[in-house]
């Protein structure tokens, strides 16, 4: 079979409608009597509720309804915010729910929303909301989280939220024979992704048929539905989740948050439609927060630099709740610490602590940029103990293309066990090294040139993709003559899906590019939808395309065939015509739309399968693990702390490529994201419990003098073998080594030791500070 | 399996939102920045379009758009409105275009659309829009049309649209060995349905997306959608058809009129939604008209009343263009217009007369009602010039059910043959007999009382269902532990679907009927669908539901057992709960929810079949044929013309009842509207074409005055072999009779013989004076 498509570097079709200033964005959502809805946030960071007074607002002209937790009690059971996907017990009690009922446990916290004619009358009227608090002291870091004298929760008796300890090996025993050990504890700061478009939610009711039109669901709405219903205690097949276009996700868009409960709660009961969109204030102060983790890892090797085992103590910074994935960031910093290295001895403990601040979420590569930070840079310290060039200590430790597959065992508190399904970890990181030009570079580390201190960073990575619910199902049907359509059960967030699935669909079908239209982001479409994270669209998603378009092709060939009177085997479907096999010069035997037609429901031809159309799920036996190496040459100005990124290089290999244009994106785009967070982003909160970098005058954002000029080398080497497209999963792979990268080439340009993020210019002063002192 | 559903009186449960005024319909699909339409229509029948100048229109304050077939051609390649499902060689020469180029051929004809800020000012601004005309002669009858001396398309040299000439046995034969023959000409009254709410579009296009929604697109979506698809040069899949609540149809509502595509083309153009909403006068003046025939019917018998034969020259008044059904109508009148008799001689001719008044479409039992009163009107005659008793006549005729299924014969220019699938006649006219008392009242028969005369009438009918399109499909999906949801193919315009298709369901699948939610109504939930007409939506789609119910019966089974490692026969479904077989007293051994979960995505026990979910389609080898008998029993004023209805008996048999509730409201409301449009409707068109009756000032519809308490019996004899659920469609079954039976009812009172209809007060009063005349 022919594919013209796949591999092939097509532009993106849904950049028309972009380029032309014709997407539908949520803001873009406008219906007739459509109210607004803002939100009253607690300004404690922890406090009890002693009363609230909405009444001032409820007299304010144009104020429609004030919602708080006792007017939701009143109408349905009030039910936290679940965990999505993954169970860890005991962390379920520490949900929160949409409205504060009694307590705040973070400064931006729901306490009650209004619902005005205009969303100017609604901010308006947020102070007509009277809530008196009586405020308790905060907690804002793990240390002061761990003594428990403050508590967040006082009937649960602690502020950790779950704890995982395991180990493989025998770790004591590692450290007991190892030549060389160090310890060191690390510091991954918080931050969070900023799409260009904020959140937003768009709800309407139609009392008439029960039916409830949500728009602005992403990510996941198969799971929001399912908790949506259940908060409205209504059923799931009434609910309609519309996603219109999407300005960027990354983790932090699309997850349960409480607007997504109080929006079409507050439509369903003013009778009106509802619309709200994050300002940016709250975006910063009440989506996701991520990242901020302590990590104490210790290392045991032999002298040559064979590593030996790990322990590592991590302690995730949760914020005043549980949200959704709960202790899923911190869990997964420990499922892969070792990295695209062989140790065979690994120890762990993951505390999850509450803090009086933001919960906590997921951001591109939740986890493994943290992990590789701290592995990465324990890898730069080490090598300079022992003697031995980072890169060198590197290839010696990384497990080789011909130990594949390779079980590492279960990191997780989950029931399967991570196996990486294949890769070339030397070559990748050679190719990094040959781009950056390692060896000429290396005589320049740690020298100054034209006042700026050069150094080399090199780091390692491999990312688990896939992850979360192993499934995803799409639906493929032939609807015209030259009309494919394709429905998928994600959600796209800007990646091109709609290109990369035709592109799919195309091939696996066997019909042109151009009569192939993608649809999704419409929970009616597929009754299961796993959801768009852990770069695990094309992975599941791609091949379920590929096997319903598979599963439509065998019967069109099946249908042909039996109208033709010969064996399937001997026609072939190619470019939307039946060919004679073998003789595809020749004239067609059958258009696409003759065999659409044989296939009609009133045609003697479909014997029972009526259109030409397949719904596949694709089942993943496991994950899949793309990989690559980053290498960086920076010079630092120790007067401004400024770091000059000179050339960034980046190898890596997500497995076959479907599409390297959107690949290309993807990977350039993830690794910006990651140094713009390794720079410049910091959620700061000071010792109350305030954030305050709550806007972007001090929550900094790369800019395009911030961002290099990546060299990006794709891979191609190592296709998973778990799946028939042979892809991993790509969206996050360019942001998993930035942290490490960069913070090993600053620490060889200034000849001290990174042990924490940011790279912010003032702190890279401290640190070129401390080179002097030495 | 227990079916507590299937036959239970179930109240509607659309009716909840119907009574709570929170039903939708087209009128209630606002949208921002949506703008209205108005058609530009010609006043005259018949005319060459000179000039058109919308310049005036153009310019004032408010106007968007005007659009005619000139801007129309400068964009999409123009296409006629073709013919539904049936083709009928020739007639697509004489279809109508959606704006007229160069010439008018019925008063009302659209010529231009206007585009406008309000309603107001599209209406205002059809003035604006000056048309020049060169009248020419218009022709309003069947014997005008067919001298050909005006044509209304020159270029094809005839008026007659499609002709049909053929026979059963040998009909000269019987004429010549025949004791009796008897040879009339009956007319049947132009005159048309009249749903409470009229015809009316919303249509909305996303340029980014390019897809259009189109609301109000009732009976037949999916046709539709491709003929619009085919017009607008688009791929179906972006047309998305939304039927909101509808308040009737009866035909001729939702066939592909040029508003259709008028509307959707204008939201294009102009970039916003259009709104349009047929108002009472343009349905009467522009919206399909039906039922304008003449007959000239022969008859030849036995001296005993044993019919030998019949001949029928049967000329259908369409009118300045073929619509969607063409020749459909006249064609149907021929089909059946040996009714349940056995009249094993038949010759027709029928022949399809343009005219320069309003196309001509069904209206509920197309050509049935008409053949009913030719028929039974001629036995009444025969029965009169014979001396025999007319009810003896008909039960002497009779086809007996020892006959059934009876094969009447290939009566349609189609590859089917009409087989009577059951039924039993003499029944059913015993039955009717008995209940109007007919033996008491025969003796009053033609006598004065009280300043009126008395008379009774009797009629039989049988009638096809589930024509057209001979399969429907639906899905049954099961979403939750409770929560079972159908989708339909088919569209609803008020007959109760949402109740009727859920009894079925939850009997097919067996769970409770509150659990079962169905939706219809969008073209994307299934991807064929043949429509609403011809009662076929339980005989088609009824079984379909059953079908995809019972599917995912067997599913739920199938893993069960799987799961619970027994054969699928020792287990049962009942209410929503496995049990073992026989013991269903006992625990359930699992919920509906549990085996959902065993057939999830994620599932080890799917085995390939994921989720409870079936699609089905149902199809029909032949038609099913509903019959029945109807007696009523009036007293006529001669002075006044009125007639009064003092006992209407209907006595039918539609195969297996759903639910008698609803059976009985629409057999009720089907014979209202068959008293009304036997007594009062008529579309008069003056000698030069112009429409007499074009407002309800002059189109009399029947009041509570005017409809009597039907007596109903709904027997049950003879369910139907050819389809599970031994359906046969009840939706047009009682207004075929309605005609014939009063129009004997009045012969006999007056003892003159009616040969025309309406029965309309003037017309009786003629009626009546004949009869002092003889």
């Amino acid at each position: 079979m022919t594919q013209p498509y796949i591999g092939a570097a097509i532009r993106r079709k849904e950049d028309r409608r972009f380029l032309t200033g014709t997407g539908q964005f949520v803001d873009d959502v406008k219906l007739p009597h459509m109210v607004y809805a803002a939100v009253v946030r607690s300004p404690h960071p922890h406090a009890n509720i002693l009363t609230i007074d909405a009444s001032a607002a409820q007299q304010m002209d144009g104020v429609i309804a004030v919602f708080t937790y006792r007017h939701i009690e009143a109408l349905v059971k009030p039910r936290p915010i679940p965990l999505r996907n993954r169970s860890y017990p005991g962390i379920e009690r520490f949900l929160q729910y949409p409205l504060a009922s009694h307590k705040v446990r973070y400064a931006g916290e729901p306490v009650a929303i209004v619902i005005a004619e205009t969303r100017y009358l609604a901010e308006d009227a947020l102070d007509g909301v009277v809530v008196t608090y009586d405020s308790l002291p905060a907690i804002v870091d793990a240390w002061q989280s761990m003594q428990n004298d403050v508590l967040l929760f006082e009937e649960h008796g602690t502020n950790v939220a779950y704890e995982f300890t395991s180990s493989l090996g025998d770790v004591d025993q590692a450290f007991r024979q190892a030549d060389y050990t160090r310890k060191e504890r690390f510091h991954c700061h918080r931050h969070t992704a900023n799409p260009m478009e904020t959140r937003g939610l768009v709800a309407s009711y139609a009392p008439g048929r029960q039916e409830l039109t949500v728009w602005g669901e992403t990510k996941v709405p198969h799971f929001n539905r399912r908790v949506l219903a259940d908060m409205l205690e209504m059923p799931e097949h009434r609910i309609h989740f519309i996603e219109p276009d999407v300005g960027g996700g990354f983790g932090v868009r699309g997850e349960f948050y409480p607007e997504n409960f109080l929006i079409p709660f507050a439509a369903m009961q003013v009778g009106r439609p509802v619309k709200w969109i994050e300002d940016r204030r709250e975006h910063l102060t009440a989506a996701n927060h991520s990242r901020e983790q302590v990590c104490e890892l210790e290392i045991a090797a032999k002298r040559d630099g064979t590593l030996l085992g790990m322990r590592a103590n991590i302690y995730g910074v949760l914020g005043g709740y549980a949200r959704t994935h709960g202790a899923f960031i911190p869990v997964s910093t420990a499922a892969l610490l070792t990295g695209p290295y062989r140790i065979p001895n690994y120890g762990w403990d993951v505390k999850c602590l509450l803090t009086n601040k933001v919960g906590m979420g997921t951001y591109s590569a939740p986890g493994r940029y943290e992990s590789c930070f701290f592995r990465e840079r324990m890898l730069d310290m080490m090598a300079a103990d022992l003697g031995i060039d980072p890169t060198e200590l590197r290839l010696k430790n990384l497990i080789p293309p011909s130990a594949m597959p390779y079980e590492v065992g279960r990191t997780r508190p989950e029931d399967y066990v991570i196996t990486y399904d294949s890769g070339d970890y030397p070559a990748l990181l050679h190719k990094a090294l040959e781009l950056v030009g390692y060896e000429q570079l290396r005589s320049k580390s740690g020298l100054m040139q034209d006042g700026k201190y050069h150094g080399i960073g090199t780091a390692c990575f491999v990312k688990s993709t896939g992850t979360g619910i192993p499934y995803e199902g799409a639906r493929v049907a032939v609807v015209g003559p030259d009309q494919v359509a394709v429905y998928l059960g994600v959600a796209t967030l800007g990646q091109g899906h709609e290109t990369v699935m035709a592109q799919i669909c195309a091939d696996g079908l066997g019909v042109p590019l151009d009569d192939v239209a993608v649809y999704h982001g419409n929970t009616d479409f597929m009754p299961y939808g796993g959801g768009t994270s852990a770069s695990r669209v094309t992975t599941l998603g791609g091949n379920a395309v590929y096997g319903a378009a598979q599963q439509v092709r065998e019967k069109i060939l099946r249908i042909s065939a039996r109208y033709l009177d010969v064996r399937p085997g001997e026609l072939e479907f190619v470019q939307g015509h039946v060919y004679r096999t073998g003789v595809q010069a020749s004239e067609p035997v059958l258009t696409l739309g003759q065999v659409l037609e044989l296939a009609g429901p009133a045609s003697p031809h479909h014997e029972g399968e009526v259109g030409l159309e397949a719904t596949y799920y694709f089942q993943a036996s496991q994950e899949c693990y793309p990989c690559g190496a980053h290498a960086v040459h920076v010079a630092v100005d120790p007067e401004t702390g400024k770091i000059d990124i000179l050339k960034y290089v980046i190898a890596e290999d997500v497995g076959h490529v479907i599409n390297p244009l959107l690949l290309t994106g993807q990977a350039i785009g993830a690794a910006a994201q990651g140094v713009g967070a390794t720079l410049l982003e910091e959620l700061v909160y000071d010792d109350d419990g305030q954030l305050l970098s709550g806007t972007f005058v001090d929550y900094l954002l790369p800019t395009s003098q911030e961002v290099p000029d990546f060299e990006l080398a794709i891979l191609d080497l190592a296709p998973s073998p778990i799946n028939p497209l042979g892809v991993k999963g790509a969206g996050e792979i360019g942001i998993v080594a930035t942290g490490a990268a960069l913070s090993n080439a600053v620490s060889n340009a200034l000849g001290v030791q990174v042990r924490a993020l940011p790279l912010s210019p003032h702190k890279v002063r401290e640190l070129a500070a401390r080179r002097n002192e030495a």
